[in-house]
């Protein structure tokens, strides 16, 4: 039952949380050395974690003879050239959320990866949220009937590092740092074997003097009719709103990760003790505030990196793949493409998957007419709005039991 | 204290609706008589609501001579005719939601009572809800900056009247039935006097067996750059979601109408008893219920009519007027056109508003850089994101306040 | 269809809220006088209202020629003195809660107004909310089966007015400035016919530096052995929390009628516009706020006068009257004692009302044995917790059905 | 980095709960061994969570040779004689909650282990839940000032195993079952070294034809003035309800563990697919439903074993030891004693801790007056209620700024 010995590239507060996850609870895996292109940000990190060794020696973290994983937490314009090295090495890959800065860089680490034989995962984590998973379960399962719109929102009020700001280091604004998430939230649910055929995408600059958008929405068609819509925002007020919806034939889901999770703390303005951190991107510190339990647990890190190694462990693949995080990129570029045509773009990617048929029953009929709708009254009488073929009239029609 | 005599003509879910806030609490006003095409439902109408005659005389009721207001409840193709023999009576009239079938409807019947010199009302419940007189008033009174994004939402499993599955008889499908509720409910937030530009629309006909849409999503971009984002559904399932969301440079606004209000209950299956009618669109009497209070005033009903009598008596303007009618139609009309041709479509209609500057203000500048956010730790320090005008890098900086 | 003309005692927080609802929307009724003992206060409310007269002379505004209901808004201390006033005069008189300091002064105030055959209500405004009214209306209706637990709770940083802290004024300190709202929403779940037996409670003062409670909880045995549960505080730090929780055997009621109502507002901090007035005891204006709609018809004041009117018109008797504001008083005055005695104390007064069986049903019986649960299970069969009534032994068995 | 190997004694709900949780996600531990009376059991245990070996002996369990921990997952009146046994065999034992059936059979099971000197911890799990752990954090740091009330609900609608009906083995009704739960988070709130001085408590049995109680209610008075309220019932309807309120002198915390998490599905009665398991006590699979993400999580499990065995391999005390699982039946004997007597019971028990001053601090004055409160208004002025010491009588003032 021995665990792993990770390198973990970068110190941000992503390679916090990762960390946080990998060293939490019972774990059996360790952070054995890390790297920052900072000796002192390496050496902090290296204490505040209990980690062996820092580094800032990349290739050295890459090499380290006592890893056999390395987890990429870099800024999006690494991640290319540092999976490279890792595939190089001969070593497992995870590599944090967006696989690449667009679906070409994307593609490119797909290969590479494929090519060396290394096991390799993308770092999806709100895929993996408690509620998320089983929510997807609930949805296969029938609950809900045909997924028929998926609404996935993330939204904040900006980045608190300066390179997330920055078009050229990252590939985009908020639709690169937000609508990844979103993107592929939106594919667990509609089903990965069903093809996104095209995007409409409306972005917009309404707050920040910046070049890129910062607040942005798209509708994802999927080959089986379902619609992907995902809204994102650097400008949202109240701290971090993560919500997704799910409409189906027969049923609703919705989800609340951040602010509505039953945690609800009234502290007074100026009453002293103050309540300290409250949650990723809160505002306040004071009045009402809505904490969340265990975070790295509630943004999905923990069962994200179990499936990781369970995947890695039993020589199969987890739940989110490098091709998952390339269908991702191919999403978003097919995005930027539409708002900036103001037109529907298609989605232009090599497609693994199979076919999906529409989403679509026989219609019922009754004494010849079409069933719009059958509605039980609380008699137990049933109310039924007809459609007459010929005429194209409508009538409704109250029946014993239809 | 006068209160006035009302011509009501309709009999169906509406007119039970309004008679019910018309005769409520300590009312002053009176349903005098009522119309319906069939004698029966005229009579049982009457006899439901303690009125004193009903016809199924259109005309009759129209000019009945001791009624001083007319109000509109029928289906929308008749809305013009209608609206046309009351302006020629003189009279008062109110019209139900939406005024046209489409907006060159809604401008000859906006013509017609401008002829005539009537007073006439725009019968938009949802912009009357306390909550949204409420929010309206905190965003314009400035608690949540610049308002940037309204998204309304309003969704149900389909109307309950065989006519409005009938798109000859209205006017379309989801987006005539419940955009024209979001449209005027996003005009109110992002200010009337702001000009609805052009309309990105999707419509898509998901489950139901119809010619029309029974879902759609648009968004309606704004003179000042704020966008307002409807959702319309006849295929969501769990009841009737009506939510709005507001977005400002400042804050936000959640407003929850009906399945979330505070009022909760559990009903076990099979218990005997039952809950008997739980709200509107409800579509379960069984298990968890969401109930609303006093249904009429959480709908905007009670302001609503209380507004519309208020400018009748007082010489003044209603808060909805047939020209907001008008807008919302040449909305609706741009909203389609996009859809057809997957493209922005430009809203066609004559503005009588001024102009609106954009949203924006000079960014911050912080040595010579521009402040692109602005954060307070908690040891009450400031951290600036900030980007070189000239090389175009950005940067974060702590300082002690900025 | 003529109103009412009101003389309003009492120019207070309570004479605001009243005077507001009676002119209200489209209301027949109308203040027609105001009496405060300071000139200066009643000037403004007549001016803030556009009331006729204003008056320091309390006679003069109950035997106002032209008034025909007389509204006492003033503290508790003058109730019986003032209900005399009125009840000499013949007229109408509608009295806030507390109805007395104690139930010997509120069984006196019943005497004094059934002596003289005027007409009189209690303003138990809580028990009118529209929220309220429909789950009392759900409860009756058999939707939760019988009633079994009530627990009502109200709860605030603690009153605005001076004259609130004084227990010599008031009869006490937070159960009755607030304990009295609750009991009568008990009684009105558990049924006015229900005799309250006893009461358990416990009072403390944890906070303020005052001789009165500040904090209480108490429980009333029914004589259907339904429980009561109130819990009142004037060191609840938030806002004013309103919640009701009905417990039955079938099911299961929650309301919340003030701080989670489906209304949020996040106003950032120093953003300028502020949020002005929230809501009734808000504590802050910055932060996530929770207002509330159209707080007048949320607290049940709308619904509370309509009642009135319409029984005082009629010839019937309001909801809640003067008798219903004796029994509360006795409750309160028993729960004083037992939380001096530290015991159960009985409630000592005039029951009008008639028996009313234990809740009770004769045990299911199965195969000679005592059903204590039975849960359907997932594949349809039941589960039944069985009592073996010889040796008092527990089993359980699934059956195809039982 | 080596994990533990256990021998759990059970294989009943609490027995897969734990055994879910210590073979989770990335843990180095492994039940090695399950014991259960019956074969048959055992054996299906065994084969369901993937364990080397079942037996029905319970001694060849605890003596494994291969294992250092047994957990006691038996029923109550099991619990003293096992923990004797594991105690001889000198391993570390971990029992479920409660510890005992009675105070004294709890403090002969702490000192049976203290006598052994082998390490021993309470499995009260709802200590632990993520929203718990940060909550009582939040507290200890000052958010809410000094803790003054704290309310632990937990009620359903019953057991699903019949030896937790049987009083002769579990030693009680509902408070036994679930009030050990409320009383340990109750004194993790007001500080675990604030002595518990007496309990007034009322029991009822309303519903299910038992000789123990199926609901309670009950208030532990605390040396510093910190009242603690439970709330137990076993016939609640609508699932389990979990909700922990705390009330400090300046702020609030709210809880909700199961019923409102942030997880919302409407599944439409009939649908076909139903939605399965939906979580612990749910009562319907239908309707609007209210799932939990990761059940073993938000209970509490996953940090409750984490604790554990850093505790155990740290060498220190775990959060909750034997001496609380013995503090936890004090109180719950007094809470029996008092029901039994109407009557405050004193919680008799030896005190290991401290003594803990009285909440209070000396009253603010302001020009010889007492200030009883203090509000800020809209401009910023502060409005003061004032008492004057001498003639006791209260006024208000409104002060430039205090």
């Amino acid at each position: 039952m021995d665990g792993h010995r990770i390198a973990m590239l970068g110190t941000g507060l992503i390679g916090d949380f990762y960390t946080m996850t990998l060293h939490g609870q019972r774990s059996r895996d360790r952070v054995r050395v890390v790297y920052s292109r900072s000796e002192a940000r390496g050496t902090a990190f290296r204490e505040r974690w209990g980690i062996e060794e820092s580094t800032a020696d990349m290739a050295a973290a890459i090499n380290h003879p006592d890893t056999d994983v390395v987890v990429v937490a870099l800024p999006n314009f690494l991640h290319e050239e540092v999976v490279g090295m890792v595939a190089r090495a001969g070593k497992a890959v995870l590599c944090t959320k967006p696989l690449g800065r667009n679906a070409e860089e994307a593609r490119r680490m797909l290969a590479v990866v494929e090519d060396a034989g290394v096991f390799a995962g993308y770092l999806e984590d709100l895929c993996y949220t408690p509620k998320t998973l089983k929510a997807i379960a609930s949805a296969r399962a029938g609950a809900i009937g045909d997924v028929t719109w998926v609404r996935s929102r993330e939204t904040h009020p900006g980045p608190r590092s300066a390179w997330f700001w920055d078009g050229r280091l990252t590939g985009g604004g908020a639709i690169i740092d937000l609508g990844c998430h979103c993107i592929e939230i939106i594919r667990n649910f509609v089903g990965k074997g069903n093809r996104p055929v095209d995007v409409l995408c409306h972005t917009d600059t309404l707050v920040h003097p910046i070049a890129d958008e910062d607040n942005a929405i798209a509708l994802i068609r999927f080959e089986s009719g379902a619609v992907g819509q995902f809204e994102v925002s650097w400008t949202f007020r109240g701290g971090m709103d993560l919500r997704d919806e799910v409409a189906g034939t027969h049923g609703t889901i919705w989800l609340n990760h951040f602010l509505r999770t039953g945690f609800e703390l009234f502290s007074a303005p100026g009453a002293g003790g103050g309540s300290g951190y409250v949650a990723e991107k809160a505002e306040t510190s004071a009045g009402w505030l809505f904490p969340v339990g265990d975070e790295v647990s509630e943004l999905g890190y923990v069962d994200m990196f179990s499936d990781m190694f369970r995947a890695l462990d039993g020589g199969g693949q987890p739940q989110e793949t490098f091709y998952d995080g390339y269908v991702v990129n191919a999403i978003m570029d097919a995005a930027y493409r539409s708002a900036a045509a103001n037109a529907w773009a298609p989605v232009e990617f090599d497609w693994r998957g199979e076919t999906t048929p529409r989403i679509a029953s026989v219609p019922e009929q009754f004494e010849g007419q079409i069933v719009i709708k059958r509605e039980i009254l609380p008699d137990g009488r049933h109310k039924l709005i007809l459609k007459d073929p010929a005429s194209g009239d409508f009538s409704d029609r109250v029946v014993a039991e239809g």
